[in-house]
């Protein structure tokens, strides 16, 4: 196939790694393991190249991947890049077909990078879109469930040569819960290739050019760094964010299960904020902040707990007492705020009986 | 091909119902449900042939097929033949093969007869052997693993349109638990195609003749009712088996536990053995015997605990309180009475710290 392919520079995928790990909400896995990967491939002299979605051919086949599993235990469980090659290549066995490109289920976190190492070490361009826009925990809150694709197969591999294909799935809730079962089995961390798409189909229902929305965002906030501007304005110019709280982080309460990163963490207000308190709950991501016990933001709307300092990402799993850090609001894709999109993603699919109101207008 | 196919009569299956049940050690799950099946497929016109093991080409495939679970719940929801059959055909689907035969993963209960149920709808022959002789609750108990032949990949399909293929595992132990965790996710029953086998391995590796010697067991206890002969003795004289024991069932404690049903019996003696009790302890099948608190016959060798009047066997689902039963043990495959054999099969799989010791010279 000959069409248009931008290769990524390296100063580009550190971009991306920043970007991404702000709009991952505090989930997808931190990207620093994967960033150290995508060095060294660089360095051993292979590079990327993004394609833009709408330059993919209708019946052209998308591999769609990300890590699976509790972020806790990716940060232990060091990534190699051929886990997620390997779900790829046994997606194609299964299939019978090969795929044309890559793209993220996540565009958060290190599972934004995950696409970047399945292609280059397969050859394959990585197209410039999500399934998310940000990161969420399970398999149902993607464009694609809410445009109602088919969910299945999904490849599932492991550190130790286990493989597993859901070869079939009654509905999205049932793929999340074949998928997360063998997950937690192989002990909560997974590389997976999820459904097939064809280019059509990342056309008309995913989130598209969020590869390169991360890495404009990664690069403002880098510039404003070495400017010495203030990082998280940055970010809050960069997206059309809000900031909803400053403070020192209290307390974390966490705890890694059914293949989940789950807890709650507390920050005491400073500056402005001072007198206050604001609580945030997540699963994997920052699902619901109240300010005061009242609920102030909730996902859809990403939020996002970032460095005061240096406007660093902190994720659900490198969350301490006595950081500093700044609670941001960014808006999220519209596909999420349909009624639709909401029962997929809104406070309730997460437990929360909540109405869904975005701080934004 | 043409090669010697045998009919199996309907007669034959309501043989082969009967002494798979024996030979199940209370496990393999009733073969009620399956037989009533059978009785419909043959009163819709099809039948089922039997294909000596010899007979089978070196490199054609054969289907090894079970139902997997906890045999409580394959009492609750009903036999499908449908199911078995489906996952037969994703496995041909995922290899891009298709098989020449089906055959029994194991001889006890009613997964003699799933073969069956997946040979008429697919118009396959049913291979006259299975790979334990009896039944046994974890993949890696087969004559196959013993030998030490490839562990994947499995199909596992639901009532629900579920479908699990385990397309690689590290080994037999991490098949047994991903396709156990993904069996417990559906509901603790789900009907499996294990990893293809060629006809060589099946002459090599395989438990021969075992179907023929199931139906040959039901005929003789079937003959014995006729003839108001003791029907528990002609099990005995049929397999060169030994009454271990006579009472009446005091207590059963029994739970359905992480996708297998696990529990003890405890019977008080009656006529030679009054003043006497025997415990058993099952994990789906019968696993260890005590006579008056000492050890008195453990796996390998077959458990059957048998209705003391009909020779019926009694599955560790039905086991209850008031039953009057025999202890009748069996002699077991060579293969598994093997130092390696016994790793696999022996007390110790099971948990239980002893070392194996025949009932049989």
């Amino acid at each position: 196939m000959s069409r248009p392919l931008r290769p990524i520079s390296l100063e580009e995928i550190e971009s991306l790694a920043v970007g991404a790990w702000i709009l991952g909400t505090g989930g997808g896995g931190s990207p620093y393991l994967a960033l150290l990967n995508m060095r060294r491939l660089y360095r051993e002299g292979r590079t990327v190249s993004l394609l833009d979605p709408m330059d993919l051919d209708d019946d052209e086949l998308v591999a769609v991947v990300s890590n699976m599993g509790a972020p806790l235990v990716g940060q232990e469980r060091l990534t190699d890049p051929q886990h997620i090659a390997r779900a790829v290549t046994l997606m194609q066995e299964h299939l019978g077909r090969r795929f044309g490109a890559v793209m993220a289920l996540e565009i958060g976190g290190g599972n934004a990078i995950q696409p970047l190492m399945a292609a280059a070490l397969l050859d394959l361009p990585v197209v410039d879109a999500d399934t998310m826009g940000r990161a969420y925990p399970e398999a149902q809150m993607t464009s694609f469930a809410v445009h109602d694709l088919r969910m299945y197969p999904l490849t599932l591999v492991d550190v130790r040569d286990n493989a597993v294909i859901v070869a079939q799935a009654a509905s999205w809730k049932w793929m999340e819960r074949l998928s997360r079962r063998a997950c937690v089995e192989v002990g909560s961390i997974a590389s997976t290739c999820k459904a097939p798409r064809t280019g059509k189909e990342v056309k008309a229902c995913a989130i598209l050019r969020t590869t390169t929305k991360a890495i404009r965002l990664g690069e403002a906030v880098r510039a404003a760094r070495r400017a010495h501007h203030d990082p998280v304005q940055a970010v809050i110019d960069a997206e059309g964010g809000l900031l909803l709280f400053t403070g020192k982080v209290r307390d974390v309460e966490r705890r890694a299960t059914e293949g989940f990163l789950r807890g709650t963490a507390t920050v005491d207000g400073l500056a402005a904020f001072r007198g206050h308190a604001f609580r945030v709950a997540f699963q994997n991501e920052f699902a619901v902040g109240w300010l005061d016990g009242a609920p102030r933001v909730m996902t859809p709307d990403l939020i996002c707990v970032l460095d005061s300092v240096s406007g660093e990402a902190i994720g659900t799993e490198t969350l301490r007492y006595g950081q500093r850090v700044s609670v941001v609001a960014l808006p999220g894709p519209a596909v999420f705020r349909t009624p639709r999109g909401l029962e997929h993603v809104g406070p309730r699919a997460f437990g929360y009986d909540l109405d869904f109101t975005s701080v934004f207008p």
